[in-house]
């Protein structure tokens, strides 16, 4: 298994609007994308950065696991996404490794990528996100 | 103020050989650089993930930063640094806006480059590091 190059880097914030304000004016990153996952119980936007993502996610409710997180710790950084060639078969290669992975079936992420997250217990405290470039347009 | 791209992502590990073996062998990432910083009290491992590296730093002691986040938090993402092309001018214009900034002079950081924190309070959560490139070699 191969990670590619880092995708993003996902912050959780409890006021996406405050958040944004502070990653426009302050730090002078650029809005590319945004949108509303329901299957994660996000709201995404994503800032350019080189050729990563600054991805802030606000949950759109407290019983989801990035307001989870943000009850147990507070807002910071959530995960780190990977691009890989392969969803599926990066998955099987790290489960064979003895990785424990969260997402055993792939599922769709923002602007269609491919997705599945592989436990922070295997990475070392690091949730991490594969991540399989789909047909969507994410702001490129 | 502008932040230019991500530099690198930094992660707070107790054990560097048995991180580097899971980065290297596991999640198939290739070290660039190594370097011990007694100022900043670490150990740091480079890896290469497209133009943005995976900074792996295992404390040189317990009283250290590293070493105080890691009793507190657990290993993990550490903080985030991005390449600004001068830090005095980027900590002077964050402080205008009201930043709380950890390195009102800046220090050198690893390779030879010249560094300087953002508290998270200011940032959400997230510790920024402002770094502008030196002469020094850093894998590329």
């Amino acid at each position: 298994m191969r990670l590619g190059r880092l995708d993003h880097v996902g912050i959780a914030v409890t006021d996406l609007a405050a958040a944004r304000d502070l990653y426009e004016r302050t730090l002078g990153l650029r809005v590319v994308h945004e949108e509303v996952l329901p299957d994660q119980g996000v709201h995404e936007l994503l800032f350019r950065s080189g050729d990563t993502f600054v991805q802030l996610v606000a949950p759109l409710a407290p019983d989801t696991p990035v307001g989870r997180f943000l009850s147990r710790r507070g807002e910071g950084v959530h995960h780190l996404g990977y691009l890989v060639s392969d969803v599926t078969a990066a998955v099987a290669e790290l489960r064979a490794e003895g990785v424990q992975v969260i997402d055993p079936a792939p599922r769709t992420g923002s602007g269609g990528t491919v997705v599945a997250f592989v436990h922070p217990k295997s990475v070392r405290g690091v949730l991490v996100e594969l991540v399989e470039e789909g047909t969507g347009h994410r702001g490129t």
